[in-house]
């Protein structure tokens, strides 16, 4: 459910783009004018303005975006004006230079919260953008961190059915297996990672269903009652499987550590209730990512622009919903809270009205 | 290079399906005429071809040739006239049913001999096929044959860039994980799996160079002399990674096995090996394809219709040639000796004539 609003007869490609040319020209850039443009198109307009820009300009749309405008606005801007696929790539891309732990959402995000076509559309991208393949430099980076690369390759390499079928039986047993890895304190075990990697999400949803149904009460997230309740399973003890030292030294003799990683459990832990999330109900994990983008003291911009701008024509309607119920407030307030000028402008031209 | 012979003006798939349908009606049918017009166009004219028939007669194509023509005959036509994905995809939907060793070749054909862009469309058809897509199928069937299931799972969901970007700094250190895998007797270790199913085919053999210029000589295959020399560490003493009892009984309550398979040595070393035939030199693998289908006793006609089928429009003339190489004889003579009729002049059709 998209938040943007598209005219009912927008401007043709052309003329979008000589409005921005104009927009462009003369002293100072009229900002306005791009945020009400590009702001309220779909990605296929946007694509196509894009392109008509290029044809009567001889100049890259984004290459002029990106020295006209700046800061947060800017890359929130550039963000919504590339291809999705093309965009998730170079976000998943930056975020593997980084490593960091919010920098691990992204990957999950990338691998979890798209469509299957989307998915491919991105590696594709990924090899275009950086000659080599996303799961490449996921499989290389994390080749030591146990069972981190595994959950990562598997989950990022997935083409899962797209379909409704699901299979009661397979739901039951599989959410045994589940509970089971909970159990024995080794929730980084194969088949755990094999389900989520593999199955279909409304077969997955059904799983979590019988998870929670037969293995333990719902769990309430925080103070915050979800609309979704996250799987029991995420909250329990958990601890990796006895991996450790099971691949070896490496003995390539150029650099051969003494023995693998071992992922910090509660870290693990995280990643794998984020894909969950992802997987079953994405609207919960990315009304956390706004969430945890503008609380405390200063901003997340990168992580609100991304939430914002990945998630506007899927599900930011369901994600705005899901953090009334959640925090009591509204997404967009928190945004007006939290942002300014420009910036402020446009996201709030994304994230749309707050409904009664 | 495409061994099928297109002619320059070929009829319209109008004019084609409307001779197609004519070779279908009164007694019996005119396969002489199915022969000349499928054999001689490529895969995009078949379906178009398919399409006009399906517009112009109400009926499928397919159907209708599977009630026009029987035996091996019609599984090869039926074979080269569906869409290649979907052949694909029928064909590892069979392999994953029966499961044999030369079951598992077909599964290596598509996720290794593919290219990335037709991997995916195999995917994505098997999913429309059997609402479940390929690697959750493979995962599941092969989930306690442990190190089988991992090195097939992350073959078949591989994308891996196409370019021809070469390291040769991480070939050389690669080549020497490779090696110490071998001496430390650990082939279905975790990072010769990395490396076989994320580097792109021109990196894989650059280190395939590098390991038989550093760590031994060329191994040639049995008595016959290989254009293309099979890695010598395939050939190499070689046994799995002590990982028995890695992951342990699946704990599910359903169906718990007391501890999980080990494939046994050899047989997951001729699949590494097929593996990396199929990355780095395909046409020796398909060359093995056909002559195992015709020597002894019998034919493997299925194998054979396969080889054919799917390579006739890729490298079947490389086939060819590494075929006269190793074994002393054409392909073509071979095809000659062990089939006949119909399926005989099909087949030839395909395979095209042989060099001076």
């Amino acid at each position: 459910m998209t938040t943007i609003t598209v005219p009912p007869s927008p401007l043709s490609p052309d003329e979008d783009a000589n409005k921005l040319r104009k927009a462009f020209q003369g002293l100072g850039t009229d900002e306005k004018t791009v945020i009400e443009i590009l702001s309220h198109r779909s990605a296929g307009q946007r694509l196509a303005i894009a392109k008509a820009y290029a044809h009567l300009y001889g100049e890259s749309l984004l290459e002029r975006l990106h020295s006209e405008l700046s800061g947060d606005f800017r890359k929130a801007v550039m963000l919504w004006t590339m291809d999705p696929a093309e965009r998730d790539a170079k976000l998943a891309n930056k975020a593997l230079k980084r490593k960091g732990d919010r920098d691990l959402w992204v990957i999950i995000e990338v691998a979890c919260a798209s469509s299957p076509d989307h998915l491919v559309a991105v590696r594709k991208a990924y090899c275009s953008l950086y000659s080599s393949s996303m799961e490449e430099e996921v499989a290389q980076s994390f080749s030591t961190v146990h069972p981190l690369s595994k959950l990562l390759v598997r989950l990022l390499t997935s083409y899962r059915y797209s379909g409704d079928h699901v299979d009661s039986e397979l739901a039951k047993y599989e959410a045994a297996q589940l509970s089971d890895a909970v159990k024995s304190n080794q929730i980084g075990r194969d088949d755990v990672i094999r389900i989520l990697s593999s199955r279909n999400k409304s077969q997955l949803k059904e799983t979590f269903k019988y998870y929670n149904e037969n293995y333990g009460k719902h769990i309430v997230e925080g103070k915050h009652q979800c609309k979704t309740p996250r799987p029991k399973w995420m909250a329990a003890k958990t601890t990796l499987s006895p991996t450790r030292g099971q691949i070896g030294s490496d003995g390539s003799g150029k650099k051969a550590p003494a023995d693998i990683e071992v992922i910090d459990k509660s870290q693990f832990t995280t990643l794998l209730k984020t894909a969950i999330w992802c997987l079953a109900s994405p609207e919960n994990h990315f009304a956390e990512v706004v969430r945890t983008s503008v609380v405390g003291l200063g901003t997340d911009e990168d992580s609100l622009t991304r939430a914002i701008v990945t998630r506007a024509e899927i599900d930011l309607e369901k994600i705005k919903e899901e953090y009334k119920i959640r925090y009591k407030t509204t997404l967009r307030a928190d945004v007006i809270g939290d942002t300014s000028g420009d910036y402020k402008r446009f996201l709030l031209a994304l994230v749309g009205s707050e409904g009664p």
